[in-house]
């Protein structure tokens, strides 16, 4: 009997898994916005003259399945040996209930940036655990949250000295025993600024001539050396000292605190958190109490509520996105929140005795390693050490690692002839007696006594972790407990929906999710031979290959790893080929007013002028202005910095004649790739014109946000750019690194090739389309209650829109984070507030979201507004309603009530759920009081003994 | 400088993450009981006769990465190969959002069978939707909430049968082509219980001689077979119809329920749940309405809460704890829960269309391969076929079926000269050519007509999945949110100790649980070559010596996949080697008043005469009751079945006694394992006189509970029943099979084989004094404010302590139930309540639980008793107070206030947490109410539409 197959497609990734609403609820839409099809919406919404010529395709969509099947095969091609090249990258013991709970639990890694703290109090206090951490052992008194990497953490303690320092010099000193990839990128940052660094031996340094100093503590090679003198030195001279350190090191020895350090820096990587080839981790950065206002990075502080308990936020946000943009010197605004609360558990973990164990365990390893090798003959550097030693092996030194890695040992070459070993958390007998083999040396390991092979003097005194939470039960039932109750206190994208404009905050799915933790990606060191790393040369190989044609450029480099990096890797790349040009001498950067706050910062960190221009009045850039501008600057014009769609949400279609008039006086375009979701498979940054952009892989390819990082942010470039990429000084190339790792955090690189894969060309065109339908649904809904600021030709806007709530506050003096924090009431975040208009609500659905959860969205944005006039229309009053007394809490309902609105309407309202109520664990937080009050560890015990009240 | 170690062991599994109790805590809790060292309180409480002589020994324990490590190796000598055995086992695709987001969600597997519905309803809902599932596949009216697997459900289906037919016959006819292990199953259920089988071709079936009859549907050959005509004669004879149907063939064909089938069963294994070398899987059973009340296992039903809000809860419960023991007949308390949620959910995943298009897809292909073969030459059967075909190799079949070995698949030998191969969801193109290359053609797998290869009557007619809850948005957005939203409603072990006397609810560990999704442990078909598993095999051999070593046995068979088949199966190898001896007659069971309900089910289903034996007024067993019974019946006695210690807490000095007594006069001694964990490494069960225990391997070795399921009952025996432990037919031996695979569950045992690994002897040894450390400090906290029932000589109990709460219904009228009830505000699940006595709590709290929960639980349960105070003396009303309101939710919080106590302390009695409160989703669910309107399918639409409102 024959029969008609059914057309469900059960495999079918993009439509069944990805894309939100079903046919039947797009079909919906579509007629609630009186359009026949999808594709008549996309035809009034982006205008012809920028849609790209031909399909994306690259063969057929994967099923989720036939993904993870391919990526199996790829993955086995990186051969996963013991790598001890240290260099700033260990291994180390991920707890497999931190693995388990924390980096594969969609509650901590799809959570946004904790800037509503209100509903991140789980995520605000495991960071301020972190920064607890980072202040005890480095002895200094005020931390951040974490920076991007060890690298870019040296570079921005280089500028931070230079804010800070009272000496007036030019230069900065570099320790020559700084991890080589932190020198290279301390020296691409500092060349832009026209900052000398003078890369030399602590011992010759003259502080006189240098307005601060950077030094690697244990050194790259192993050295364990007091700075003391020299920061001392500096310090006379007005100028600060800069220790980067490894932490786990600082468990023995002195911190740099107690060697007068200002500020210190490092990595967090060897506290649980896979090397992945390079990243993500958290670096982070310390500094003395008189500096913490111009520290980079965001800072987690304790505050109080408006019933005055305790509440964690976001301290001194001001330094960061309200920014005064013209005068940036740094543009880190993206941390590795998931990787530093995974650094911060693994030290709850352990606590400080644990933390202590391990460090000598490690330490005892090497003295054994050196010994044997000392009595085999060899000399072996240094005499005071942590965990690494250099060894002299003159001509040998390639057949010793041959003979190493016949041994399935990677060790470091240094210099021509000699070898560095460093051991770590992982190392076993087996790998010491296989390092001395590969060494020519048969024995056994065991037997030694404990000694310190460091000066008397730099043993650590001082205690450290001293608070509760470290000496907390370590029980795994009780740490599985703590994890579960502060992911349960934040609302992230696996309960609903997060609206925000330009952050895209899609889902990332399981399938895409689950290489990341298999060993063949997580294990590898960032130096390891390239035959090693077969696995993952192919994928970045087919992921640049459909992100080039997905954008029109001819290459891409996947070493930013934040979208913020890409736009200062973009900047250089354009800085190299115009100086290449002969034309070194441009310098002037015409960036739109609504542009993203990052954009003059990068400008600025390259050493260009920013000249802004004007918006036209509905909010495309003021195409006259541009060419005034443009002209006006023709000598020195770099280039200029845009956004597409614009940051008002619109296809501007004057964008391919901005390109022109930039070209046409000199310049390069770089065109912002943070709406690329509103691009992909419909348009093409590379064919309206661009020279650079920049892609958030962590918005449109799915890499979760982790709660504030991590992120990538690859750059694709035109082929006249493709000479003046970011170089390393392990893979090569002409230019200097931005990051500290070749290929930038290729470990989450998984995550947006299997989502191109499943997605295949087609159904992410189709994404974007459902990404234009749904930002348009809900601009539809909205319509009479809020006004939609800008949109285009045919009164559609692109992925997102922006909703004006300064009406409001005028009739009913309700602010826009008076919407934000009643939003909470519903069981929403809040969309993007003020930016890029203040008094505004910028919303972003994604095409991940169902209609059944923008109608939920768009019913409590209408009952918000229906409140809003019950005061403007005097049934309620002005002071206490419930918009100025949201969010609730449970503490509200539990009280006496005596507000003229009952318990119902304050914790029920639309949106809201009934029985899987989220509830805010605070109520409204107090920004002033903990801007005035910086306390930015963890408060007093008491605090915590919540359990059994 | 020297240094001294810190004597922190960092990778301690023992004493670091599993055992709760810091030493500085245990050195309070042993304070408190007066005792100088843990030695001391064991020397107290484990009477020293009972002692085993030697420490557990084998080896240091490992570390979780050591163990990971070790188990990768091991895992790695399974050879995953394409298994297309069939025979009840296919190959499926687990979709990765339910695999991350249930099976290795801690608040999926750690939380308990839902007795307490209260707490319980997300998993009760997502039961609902796997009962509605299977009904509506089925085509019948009720269906449980699983069953252990296909076998043993076709065993339970045949006594069912017995139960309800009004025929008087008493042979059972089982179609021939029947799975061979549904066949052996009900042969060995069938045989103690006096039941002829008679196993022949369904067409030469004489209805009169029997009360009912099991047909395969589609037939282990692959035949599809219209059972209409003899289900109709079946009924004539007033005899009951059961098919054991595989669930996806029937979204095409005829369903059993069309068919006239009275009873249907099969496994969902197929439904998303990998094979794991033969289980967990979740079967399930389906019946006509007038059936249902005869129906084993547990029923989800839909009832309503204190407010008439609709509330979930089980159904039916006494047919199941509360049966009456002497005449039970199953003795199914366990039911595959996990598993059952996971089916139900892949059925949500893909609705009915998926599920059609899964199964059209898997049926084109088998026509095609069939197809290939018939053009090749070869003899193929049947002409009708869902997914399975047979092959005439004549004497080639070993030839064949190593060449396919050789492209990396396994078939099916059938007898002498045929070939059994059946497709299935991870089939592809490639599979089938490879399968061919096997039977020597070489041919391309591609074109193909949609054709059905069934007869037209056998194409299923009726609708199927019609519910809303199958029809939701399949955006993965949407499934994550919708199984996070049931999770949260549910009071799991992530979140706060769950204190069940005999159930052990204690940590199951992250690392434990890891390997359990390895390809190499969850892929491989159980009736593989044993070549193929040799890491299965490796892993089995060491467990069992290491439980061997535990429990004072000879051997271990794996087969038992719950505690109760445990008992079954050591009581069969008794009888067996009764019979062996000519002592066939022996029939009589002596079992203690206070056994578990279990162990007089168990010897009813081997057809022993139940004679149950009195207590001694401290609980212990009667020694005098005991002695005199065993010589009243010493020429049949059998054997008798004790816990130890005793369910009542205590370590009885006689229990040597008992077992000497029961060896005197012929018999053999069963001893329970469910209190092993208060033994392990202090005492053996096998010294004590035991010649059979069962071991619940998800008590004691940290197998997680499933939420009601899996579980695993692998049982020891002393030398001389080695012989008579169950056999297989595809592993041999001389007895018959009680489970439908050769080792159980045995993707499960990665999880106690990592335990026994990471503990070692001395922490499991350890874990075992502080798990009676632990309920000795309970019993002392509670002292004074509730009596504890038994206790030993010196006054302590063994690991858990019953408590006696009939004086508060005495003075106060308050009941166990209320105090359950309570317990959820105070953000518990209550302990075991009135059993083995009723009208008491029995509370176990394990060796997991820190100091700090304990105390938690203590604080609760006293303020409790304050509360009855206040009612006792008059403070509170009787009717209406927090004991008898309990479970308080957010609605009573938001709702008007009349009660004569706060809000404040109804939701925040001690013991709850303030922030971090768990709310239960329903108030008090009224079990009559749900008893008398039974409704076990999904409630209509208007339920669902919560999310808005």
């Amino acid at each position: 009997m024959t029969f008609t197959p059914t057309d469900y497609l059960p495999y079918d990734f993009a439509n069944r898994r990805h894309i939100g609403p079903s046919p039947s609820e797009m079909s919906d839409m579509l007629q609630a916005l009186g359009v026949a099809s999808l594709d008549e919406l996309i035809d009034q919404t982006v205008p012809e003259g920028i849609r790209q010529g031909s399909a994306l395709g690259w063969g057929k969509a994967m099923s989720e399945r036939e993904v993870l099947h391919h990526m199996r095969e790829v993955a086995g091609k990186n051969k996963v040996l013991t790598s001890l090249i240290g260099q700033g990258y260990y291994g180390t013991v991920t707890p497999p209930a931190i693995q388990r709970n924390i980096l594969e639990n969609p509650a901590w890694y799809t959570a946004y940036t904790p800037y509503q703290p209100e509903i991140s109090q789980g995520r605000l206090e495991a960071l301020l655990n972190f920064q607890t951490m980072v202040c005890d052992l480095t002895g200094l008194d005020v931390a951040n949250a974490s920076l991007l990497d060890e690298a870019t953490a040296c570079a921005e303690a280089m500028t931070m000295a230079q804010r800070v320092a009272k000496s007036k010099a030019k230069a900065f000193f570099v320790d020559q025993d700084c991890h080589p990839q932190n020198i290279a990128v301390v020296q691409t940052r500092a060349a832009p600024l026209g900052i000398e660094v003078i890369v030399g031996d602590p011992k010759d340094m003259d502080a006189e001539t240098v307005f601060g100093a950077l030094f690697q503590y244990p050194g790259t090679y192993g050295h364990v050396r007091d700075f003391t003198p020299q920061i001392e030195a500096l310090h006379a001279a007005k100028a600060i000292g800069v220790v980067s350190a490894d932490p786990l090191s600082l468990t023995l020895l002195k911190e740099p605190g107690a060697m007068g350090a200002d500020i210190a820096v490092g990595s967090t990587q060897r506290f649980g958190v896979p090397v992945g080839f390079g990243g993500p981790h958290a670096a982070y950065m310390a500094c003395r109490d008189a500096y913490k206002r111009s520290m980079p990075g965001r800072i987690v502080g304790v505050s109080v509520d408006s019933h005055g308990n305790k509440a964690y936020r976001l301290s001194l946000q001001t330094r960061e996105q309200h920014i005064r943009r013209e005068k940036a010197t740094s543009n880190v605004c993206t941390a590795q929140a998931l990787l530093a609360v995974m650094a911060g558990f693994y030290a709850v973990f352990h606590g400080p005795d644990g933390l202590k164990a391990v460090a000598q365990r490690i330490h005892r390893k090497t003295a054994r390693l050196a010994e044997g090798l000392k009595q085999a003959g060899f000399a072996v550097q240094p005499a005071a050490f942590f965990d690494t030693i250099t060894v002299e092996v003159g001509p040998l030194q390639a057949a010793v690692m041959k003979s190493a890695v016949d041994e399935g040992i990677n060790l470091r070459a240094v210099g021509t002839d000699r070898i560095g070993i460093s051991l770590d958390e992982r190392t076993r007998p087996a790998t010491t007696e296989a390092v001395w083999r590969a060494f020519g040396i048969t024995r056994e390991d065991k037997d030694y006594t404990p000694h310190y092979h460091m000066p008397e003097k730099l043993i650590r005194e001082s205690s450290y972790l001293t608070h509760p939470i470290f000496h907390m039960n370590r029980a795994e039932t009780e740490m599985m407990r703590y994890m579960r109750r502060l992911a349960d206190r934040d609302l992230a994208l696996d309960r609903a929906m997060i609206p925000l404009g330009s952050c895209t905050m899609k889902l990332n799915s399981a399938a895409e999710m689950m290489p990341v933790s298999w060993p063949e990606f997580s294990l590898p060191h960032p130096f390891i031979p390239a035959d090693q790393a077969a696995g993952f040369h192919e994928m970045i190989d087919d992921l640049s290959a459909k992100l080039c044609q997905i954008t029109g450029y001819d290459q891409i480099s996947m070493q930013p790893n934040s979208g913020a990096q890409g736009e200062y890797a973009g900047l250089l790349t354009i800085a190299a080929w115009h100086k290449a040009q002969g034309q070194g001498h441009r310098n002037v950067c015409l960036i739109p007013m609504s542009a993203h706050g990052t954009n003059p910062a990068s400008a600025q960190m390259v050493g260009w002028k920013v000249v802004p221009v004007k918006s036209a009045e509905n909010g495309d850039i003021d195409l006259e202005d541009f060419k005034a501008k443009a002209e006006a600057h023709a000598d020195t014009l770099a280039g200029c910095m845009i956004t597409y769609p614009s940051t008002h949400g619109v296809f501007e279609e004057t964008v391919t004649e901005v390109c022109r008039i930039t070209h046409e006086h000199g310049g390069q375009v770089y065109i912002d790739g943070a709406n690329m979701n509103a691009m992909v498979g419909i348009s093409r940054p590379g064919d309206l014109g661009g020279d650079v952009s920049h892609l958030n892989l962590h918005k449109t390819f799915c890499i979760p946000h982790g709660g504030g990082g991590p992120g990538m942010g690859p750059i694709g470039v035109k082929s006249h750019l493709m000479p003046h990429l970011p170089g390393h000084p392990h893979t090569g190339g002409q230019e200097g690194p931005v990051s500290a790792a070749p290929y930038g955090s290729p470990s989450l690189l998984p995550i947006s090739w299997a989502y191109c894969l499943m997605m295949g060309g087609e159904g992410l065109t189709q994404a974007t389309k459902v990404a234009i339908l749904n930002a348009n649904y809900i601009a539809k809904r909205l319509e009479g209650a809020y006004d939609v600021l800008f949109t285009g030709r045919n009164g559609r806007i692109a992925h997102e829109c922006i909703i004006d709530t300064r009406p409001l506050d005028d009739v009913a003096g309700v602010t826009v984070e008076d919407i934000a924090k009643r939003l909470m009431d519903c069981g929403f975040h809040a969309p993007t507030m003020s930016w890029p208009v203040a008094g505004t609500l910028m919303i972003e659905p994604t095409e991940s979201e169902t209609k059944a959860e923008l109608d939920r969205f768009c019913d409590a944005m209408l009952a918000i507004r229906q409140e809003v006039r019950d005061i403007e229309e005097g049934r309620m009053p002005r002071d206490v309603n419930p918009l100025k007394m949201a969010p609730h809490t449970m503490e509200d309902l539990v009280r006496e009530w005596d507000r003229p609105y009952s318990r119902e309407q304050a914790c029920f309202p639309p949106g809201a759920f009934r029985v899987d109520k989220y509830w805010p664990p605070v109520n409204r937080v107090d920004n002033v009081h903990g801007d005035r009050n910086l306390v930015c560890i963890c408060p007093p015990m008491e605090d915590y003994a919540e359990a059994a009240e």
